[in-house]
């Protein structure tokens, strides 16, 4: 952030349209017409149309055609982008939501700094972690150091100031247990799949500590993945098998940034809180009883969720089904659901609503973020 | 009706919980403590947590042990139930759908009628079809006149007092093509599955004609299943195997009927229009900036809508993925999405949503009223 | 066995083709026909075309309405049907598997005893666990004596006579789990779909104690699910709700027996062992080089077999993406290539192939029996 | 084949497992340890584990990186490689079919042609269709003239020597059916999924009259997709959306190559001919009584093969419900099937099985042809 303190600086969000997950011809067009510096990319957050699940390839399909082409235009061989532009592809677009990217990028400004709450960004890497290390505490607290740093980056000093986290995490292969296992190390699950939950539930864990949200002394072994109440309402987690690190993207406010883009942010109790959503909007100045009309809605830039089914099996008491569905995984279900609640409010739907929420918001709820431009 | 004009009758409707597609327990249950007698039970709607496509085995599977137990209370067989009391089990409970069953029954009332729109309710049968008619002008007319029989039988006069039209009505099998090929006779399509839109779809068209939505001289042959500017905002169909005439269940309110239920019903221009959904609310006095508290939820006795993907593959300009995924069927994702929209402003999720929805609203929206009890 | 030493007892099998799960037409015109005496059928095994999964609604809806039909037909209600027939529906129908019925019924013959191996078969029934011995020690035990006992019933003296046992047994339920942790018990795990899998395993090692195939001293509470190494080559079990005793029926040969219909199995040690299929088919004399002819395929009455993914994620060395297909459950690839296997040989597709088989046969391989007519 | 007559060429057929649809680990391999020279590859046909369906991105993404590997290598822009290596993914891995790739290539031999029947392979192109051509009677010709030219480009005169021929046909868009449109041109179906069959069907008549397999006489345009008497034992084709020509890869023997493959075929006629299987390894000097033993298995370069449900319903005479099954498309039951009957004779499951054969064999069967190396 020292550099936006003194010329200036800018996040700029661009949401473009996907019409398959190898479809980079949104980018292209920014790129292409000059209005976007592929070298001022920091970030670039997409939902595709897989199942979100194991065997879901449209996120390294569109992580590779993506790298491809800011290779090309940055001159740069694709891994070197790898290590310079977080990718975090979000699989899933179930009922009606529509693929697309949000490309963040951090521009230079002609205009002084807002001084008034704006949007801020700034990212950070943990070092590589041992496989025996995914899950655990080490995790944790590497996490909360490189959500300090990213803060520290974006010029935020309050943690009250800072909206949505997104973190992408390792997940263990069968490769790297042995590894751990010829060293002598347990891991903590066997289960590959199992290894995704723990390592995004711990560095949820990792970014409540650094914001405050939960005592890091409770935060122990046994609690990762099983004590529920221990949650972050601005931490969006995803493993990934592309990395042994912690790759993490803060988003909040700050008078030190250019622009007039701005985030808020609310905790759904469970799937059906429209309130939460309300609340999000309001803080924006986006009020409204019903669906907001067209041109708040055209203020929008960016909309960021959690989904995931209540582990008791009930929403309001009423039993949904999701999961004993052997047909269709049940963060699927979530998915579309809370994509529907969102869709009606804000009238659109390309929302990126990710599942997979261990501690990140209550049991069947989970953290909502909305970057608008301001009014007026 | 003439019944209900002498002695004051008064449409019940009863919503109970499924904790499987064979449990009954919540039916019986009512039926042990005397509350309700199986005798006056007239229709019985329910989402089941199949598929909802061809081989979703929950509704049959559901409709048998109703059957079963209505047949053992009322000492008569199956059959027999079968042709007294309709039963039109819609599969798919995605997103956050709760499996449920809405029972109608007409019971005599102590007070005397409402005078006031009160809910109303009616049943007719066409004859049988043959299956060269399924499809085709003849189950348009027919279904026509059984809705007029309906409402009729429900004591309403005016077309504008009807909210809502259920209709089960049959589809083609092989069988029964081949049977029609024997006389020389052509169906209007070899797909069985295809049929059954085209037997939702011209039923719809029926009840558009009876309630004055479209011009019958714009109901032709070719327009059945293409012209989808032709629609009725108040039809519900659903094709089933078990029947070769349409069963149709007239919703409305009327000043003859004695209780404090009340429906109302909008027409949702897209999926996630939630202004239909409040316009709905507001008729029945529950207006809300946002979504309706506990007290006005509780009111609510049923909540019936259809869902469908928009043929455009966009809503609102962005691209949805239904009809292009291969894993899950287009009609789940709709409901899933619209059963979301509903439940983020009713703060329920045991809503009657189902698919098909050819003729029955606008091209991605569909019809949906709301049974609510009045206030004070 | 005692009235069958005196009178000549034959076991009769009837393979009968079902439209769906909920069609009985098949059985109904046996009876109807005066073939087969309601009273004497003592098993029926079916496989019905849901997902084998948890929500695989086609199982309990096939036992409601052969119970309905039975209970009919023998003028008792339908608990009664239950507690005198067992009936095992096996979910699943992937690739070419065709949906059917095998009607297992001990009939009084006119011939005296073969006097050479010929079908037999004998039922028991374990008392009813606790839900904390679901999994676990007692219930090999236990399972291990009743196999013995339907042995004994069976007339079958020699281990090595017994050829497959079917074993169904019960599951834990939230409710079951939260009752045993009233009286301070632990159960094996608090997974619900996962204490199917540990009650699979621990019946088909009460079969495998049984029947000698491992010693008793190698089954500890820690090998149960786990040391994949312990397995009974002819048990196949399967995991149900709707009981909470072990029902075991047993099939094998003994001369004590009329009729000319013989059993042999063999165990594939992988899901393309097709060697093992061709020595079943061997020891029933219908030893072919290829696909058998269709007069030999029309003496076998019966096809069972198990199929699970191996753990390995690979056959003979390739890998295979049955565990990371998020879309397809693992045992319905594993149906489906194990019943195309299987049907390339014995030119038939209604064979009986089940999911789930902890502790039945090798990973990734599994029993596979044979119920054929003897030649000549 | 001129090039090939005066120098002695041979076709080499490497077959590498992939771990992921990502993976181009094993021909980057073969490339870094020199065995093959990236300029020799003329096709690539691989299996890889998507749903074989509309939305099965793992075919564009395996494309996608392959032509970035051999782009890197040759020196040239990834449409050059496309425009000179012929790439046909074959989605869906279902059963136990394992993902992997066959690289064909043409390279010098030092040895002599070998004077008798030795794998040969021609490639050649039709020129590009226009959307109204697409599933008509042009595409069916123009096919046949591209699989004259493959022949005498693979220097095969016979039609008799021809045993595969692999083709890659266009499919019609929403945007080419405007296009059309726009010209006053009618195309053969507006439904973009239905243009798929209409194009292979049209492609396979189009190599079945080059191979003299049918009448041209006998193809009309009402036939294509509807007469399934005319079909081709030799033809296997999928439609891509990234070509507006057919590719035709042709696959036979002549005595002018060298090497020590060759190649035969059968046709199934229905999903579980095991025989027509065993006729193709008889062929290849494999035969065996069962399944054929590991050496001979070594033998084996690739296993090319077609499966589809039949349109019947019917295997043998018993029901199948691959059409009925809303949770997995039909054709996914249909290659697992297949694989299984195939696997369970070869012993291999790395077979490239592909879905969709209209016009490729008779209803519910299809061709199969082994390639492998010469015994001795």
């Amino acid at each position: 952030m020292n550099e936006s303190v003194q010329t200036s600086l800018r996040c700029r969000v661009d949401r473009v349209a996907t019409s398959d997950p190898g479809d980079v011809s949104g980018l292209r067009q920014l790129l292409d017409d000059g209005s976007l510096d592929p070298g001022r990319i920091v970030a670039i957050l997409g939902k595709t149309e897989g199942n979100g699940c194991v065997n879901d390839f449209t996120r390294p399909y569109a992580v590779s055609v993506l790298q491809a082409l800011l290779s090309e235009r940055l001159g740069c061989p694709p891994d070197q982008v790898a290590s310079s532009v977080a990718m975090i592809m979000s699989g899933g677009t179930e009922g009606g939501l529509s693929p697309h990217l949000l490309i963040f990028s951090i521009v230079p400004s002609e205009l002084p700094p807002s001084g008034t709450p704006t949007l801020a960004i700034g990212t950070a890497f943990t070092r590589a972690f041992r496989p025996e290390e995914i899950g655990g505490l080490q995790q944790v607290h590497e996490t909360a150091v490189a959500v300090r740093s990213a803060m520290s980056q974006a010029g935020i000093g309050d943690v009250g100031d800072v909206h949505y986290v997104q973190v992408k995490c390792p997940l263990l292969t069968s490769g790297r247990i042995a590894e751990a296992a010829g060293r002598g190390a347990r891991v903590v699950t066997d289960d590959t799949y199992g290894s995704m939950g723990f390592s995004r539930g711990a560095s949820a864990l990792g970014v409540a500590c650094a914001l405050g949200e939960v005592e890091p002394d409770a935060v122990t072994e046994a609690a990762i993945g099983h004590d529920l109440s221990l949650w972050s309402g601005r931490a969006s987690t995803s493993a990934g098998i592309e990395l042994m690190c912690n790759e993490v993207v803060v988003l909040g406010n700050s008078p030190l940034w250019a622009g007039d883009l701005r985030i808020a942010h609310a905790v759904m109790r469970d799937a059906i809180d429209l309130g939460a959503v309300q609340d999000t909007l309001r803080a924006l100045g986006l009020a409204a009883s019903g669906q907001i009309d067209p041109i708040d809605a055209g203020r929008i830039h960016a909309v960021l969720a959690k989904a995931e089914p209540s582990r008791s099996g009930l929403i309001r008491g009423r039993r949904h089904i999701m999961w004993d569905d052997s047909d269709i995984n049940a963060t699927r279900h979530a998915r579309a659901l809370v994509g529907g609640v969102i869709a009606g409010i804000v009238g659109q739907t390309d929302l990126f609503i990710s599942g997979g929420a261990e501690h990140q918001g209550p049991d069947g709820g989970g953290p909502i973020a909305i970057i608008a431009a301001r009014k007026g």
